[in-house]
């Protein structure tokens, strides 16, 4: 059925896989996309939403690249908002609830319309490996396909196990099967496998809650949105709502605790440590009596509901009588209850940095099978294999972005070299220069990357470029131009900042803390500069940006070029620790098994000294 | 979890359930739909079309008595034709293609739109019975939930099981699980049940075929609809397309016969003789070189296809070999391939006229568990299930349908009367009244039974009571008004038709054979009616058709009335056979195992001879 060879292959259709298969396919790449469900590509499993602290950096950074999920989430959103806009630009985060239905449509719609991505309905249950490489997958029905690279984005599938209470089922997601066959294979390879579990809250009619005993939760005024492209702006907006939990809901899920599989040893698998189920929070949290509840819609029109906070995998008739005494639900309907699942995940150190596998050539890994969790962390694995899988087979330089210059660098860089013992997640703190790694600027960061491989399409180029010569021009007439003192007295007496006794630059008074743009354009010089040179409020935010956190910014450049000299400091391929007898046992171990490409990877390497480093770069002659 | 009893419990949320759960919840009865998948209520799991010849006319009568799927249809529909317009109005009959995904997510909302109607998720595994009446159900996480009536609509997920060529897995649906427990538990109970068999041909990729070599198949230049409401009409069609298979492609299939499923004696059930296979095709009718394939989208803007005529569970390789082998078809991608299925049903002379079993009451099959194939089939049983299900735990009278009343009626008469070896489906030759059962009128037929049970709403029936008013004042204007000679025969005269010499009433000319509307409204009088009371084209059809064929429709009324009278006999419930000596051994088996209601239901028992029931009508004093 299959006569050509694909360039690459795509197992599985949640986020990591459609990114696979757009960026591998956008690229130039023949491309399959392999899955057991057509109808389900792109589905939410779990909350409807994209986004969110850290993850909402990861969505405009596959935007700047070339990836699809900004664009998506723009399209489907049904709420929007920017997060900690409270503190400073490094830390907000941009947030959408979404209609679940039309993420996935517009997902499929996308790839449908993308040239060299085609579709084919089947589980795919082994891997066509020669020699050292793979070369295609094997279905179900003993179909051979072969092909250059192979993606694997199983997600929950590998062996997927229900739980729900007592009772336990096979399954990749409720009511879907399991996949069976991959993760076998790959161990007979040499591969080391585990389990990771994660949960999801029931699901409930939105017509039984009574949410005038809730907090809304609107979106915010002006939403903004996700991609650096001409994707809708939300004119209209959806709720969520907020309730709690109190001590009587805590001591009815108690009451389950010895019929959980969380407790009493039927899940020995780590699930996500911050994104727990409720009676985790009420052991890890003994002495809390109220965790908050969020009442998401799951689209426009759909009367379902998804209740935020309440993933457990306790018995159904636990979940109930539990939900029913939170504020809002006494008469709550279940739609389906919430369950946990264990499945396979392979220990991401056996990775590259391109997220190719080491044993197997040409067979990349991302999403949960990484033992990542989170739909923005599996999109941005799959945007990268997707990109590598199809510079590898065109014999193209591999493209991996550094710590300073992504969060999708910190992510796979803190995989491959750290590994993880729990479904990893992002966090603002995993990256060391935060301040360079905002949601605003990821276009300036990535686009030309993006572009210079093939990716980011000349429209985004030309795009992001306008923005940049804008924004530079007008951040070069605060330095320019001077200020009146009698104009801005006025302003600064308001603000109880000391005034001025003669003029200087406009970057000097911008620069204090409580002046704002919005202080600024009420200078004649800066609002004429504004129309005239038609701003907008993008180019107007990424210059107050860049002027009031200048010193911050040079500061992360200043750190991040220092380890950069180090990162330029490449390890041999097969370099033999062996030989450095001075090097800490636990060092020499650690080495040896993640093999890092650079002396900063092995820096970051737990359980690698200082001293250790010392060593190597005597070593290798610095 | 489920603290109250439902009135009413579906099992399943296909065609047939999700009519039977509009039905019971309009009518006010507290219903909850069960299904194994929330995200897959109202799929079209064969081809993205509803109606065609009989089946047309079936969802228009669903519509009529105010069931949904009349309206879904045209909310989703992407082409409108009206088949059979070149013979006699009896013939006509709607048919719609449909944007699959939008037709799902149309009976989705519809659903949670409506009062009374809650949903649940999970696997029923069995039934909860005392003594001879159904009180709930039990799930496969083991919930029960008790209700006064439960409706089966599991239509191929009882032990389903897929072939494709020499494979076979367990499934309802190509990628969803079968379900389990309830057939072993009805044959506990005393049910027989069988295997039936269907089929689906593959799916493919709209972007690799050449369709200039194919001819296209638009829609009706003026689209109608299917609902007499107020739902919207097509502006913009999508053109299907026809091309055909060759003695190459038959060749090429035939190599694979002795890998068939169907031919190697793997499945021994029937399938639907009406809807065959591709292999079945060629088997049956050796002598034809090639059969009809029509190519028809999946909706909108996806670029999938359904590959109408082209059903097969031949293996793979052998449906892609022969399917490239067809015109337009040479550079094919495959989405997923064909695959028979087979499952459970009961024969459905275990029923009763309401649906309700004969074994356990108060417990309700609809759709292909009653060994019928076709969504308008399934869903126009799931419609009256619902409805009797509520009547009976509301101790009201039975709702039945005659024969000479609607195609449903024909429908389940045939059903429970006759029994089925084979997939039913409906033909307009199945109904001995087809005249009066036409597409036109089933508002006229049904909305006053629909409106008079509780079902169809107050503006449903305005609407019928107006579109009736002026069809029959038109009507009688045909048969009052006077033509002018001098004015007819010039039109007379163009169509080849005798002139006349003096005035008589306009129904005379109209009533013939080439006289058409049009040609009516050339005359000043007609016109002046026709603007003056606001008549539209439903009206003017209705009325047309009301005039040409009054001979044929009166006859068949006046067949209908005779064979009402023997309906009016009615058998009592314990009647004792035995004591008729007279009687046909055949005809006295029968009798008792399918306990006809009526002397008129008796008559249509295969092996009930005219001499059978003349003993019949003499013993019950006729």
């Amino acid at each position: 059925m299959f006569e050509k060879e694909y360039d690459v292959i795509v197992v599985g259709g949640g986020h990591a896989g459609a990114e696979a298969t757009a960026a591998a396919a956008n690229m130039g790449s023949k491309t399959l996309l392999v899955t057991m469900n057509l109808q389900t590509i792109g589905q939410m499993s779990c909350n409807p939403a994209m986004g969110g602290i850290a993850k909402g950096q990861i969505v405009r950074e596959i935007d700047a690249l070339g990836g699809y999920s900004g664009i998506i989430t723009d399209k489907s959103a049904i709420q929007f908002k920017m997060l900690n806009k409270s503190k400073g630009p490094a830390m907000w985060s941009p947030r959408a609830q979404n209609d679940r239905m039309r993420f996935a449509e517009e997902w499929r719609l996308a790839l449908e319309n993308t040239p060299n991505a085609d579709f084919y309905q089947e589980m795919v249950s082994g891997l066509l490996v020669e020699g050292d490489k793979v070369v295609g997958v094997r279905t179900s029905l003993g179909i051979e396909i072969k092909a250059k690279a192979v993606v694997l984005t199983n997600g929950t599938f590998l062996n997927g196990l229900i739980h729900i209470g007592e009772k336990q089922f096979g399954g990749g997601r409720a009511g879907e099967k399991a996949a069976t066959g991959i993760t076998e294979q790959l161990v007979d390879f040499g591969f080391d496998s585990g389990r990771m579990k994660t949960g999801t809250p029931p699901r409930v009619d939105g017509r039984s809650l009574d949410y005038s005993v809730m907090i809304p939760q609107p979106g915010d005024d002006k939403p903004e949105k996700f991609s650096y492209l001409d994707t809708p702006v939300l004119t209209t907006q959806r709720d969520c709502h907020m309730t709690h939990t109190s001590a009587l809901v805590h001591d009815l899920l108690r009451e389950g605790f010895d019929r959980s599989p969380m407790f009493n040893g039927r899940i020995q698998s780590i699930g996500p440590r911050y994104c727990p189920s409720i009676e985790d929070k009420i052991n890890r949290f003994a002495d809390k009596d109220s965790h908050q509840i969020f009442v998401e819609p799951e689209g426009w029109h759909t009367v379902e509901v998804y209740v935020n906070g309440f993933s457990t995998s306790l018995p159904e008739d636990v979940q109930y009588k539990a939900l029913k005494s939170v504020k809002g639900f006494e008469h709550v309907k279940f739609f389906r209850p919430g369950y946990a699942i264990e499945y396979d995940y392979f220990p991401p150190t056996q990775l590259k940095h391109t997220l190719e596998t080491k044993l197997v050539n040409n067979l990349y890994f991302a999403g949960q099978i990484n033992g990542t969790t989170g739909y923005e962390e599996a999109a941005s694995q799959g945007l990268m294999a997707g990109i590598n899988a199809h510079l590898k087979i065109n014999e193209q330089e591999p493209f991996v972005l550094r710590r300073d210059e992504a969060y999708i660098g910190v992510l796979i860089d803190d995989l491959i070299t750290k590994g993880t013992e729990e479904p990893y997640r992002m966090f603002t703190s995993r990256a060391e220069y935060r301040t360079l790694l905002r949601q605003d600027n990821a276009d300036f960061r990535l686009t030309p990357k993006g572009y210079a491989i093939g990716l980011a399409k000349e429209e985004r180029m030309r795009r992001m470029e306008r923005k940049q010569e804008k924004a530079e021009s007008f951040i070069s007439f605060f330095r320019k131009t001077s200020f009146d003192p009698d104009e801005i007295n006025p302003i600064l007496e308001s603000l109880d900042s000391a005034t001025v006794r003669q003029s200087d630059k406009l970057f000097k008074v911008f620069s204090r803390p409580k002046v704002t743009m919005d202080h600024m354009l009420q200078l004649n010089s800066v609002s004429e500069f504004v129309s005239e040179n038609e701003l907008n409020s993008e180019v107007m935010e990424q210059a107050e940006i860049e002027v009031k956190y200048s010193g911050y910014i040079e500061k992360e450049k200043n750190n991040a070029d220092k380890l950069q000299r180090l990162e330029g400091v490449r390890i041999p391929d097969n370099f033999d620790y062996s030989k450095l007898k001075s090097l800490s046992y636990e060092a020499r171990e650690k080495l040896e098994s993640i093999r890092p490409v650079t002396i900063s990877q092995a820096s970051r390497i737990s359980g690698v000294s200082p001293a250790d480093i010392s060593v190597l770069l005597v070593y290798l002659g610095r």
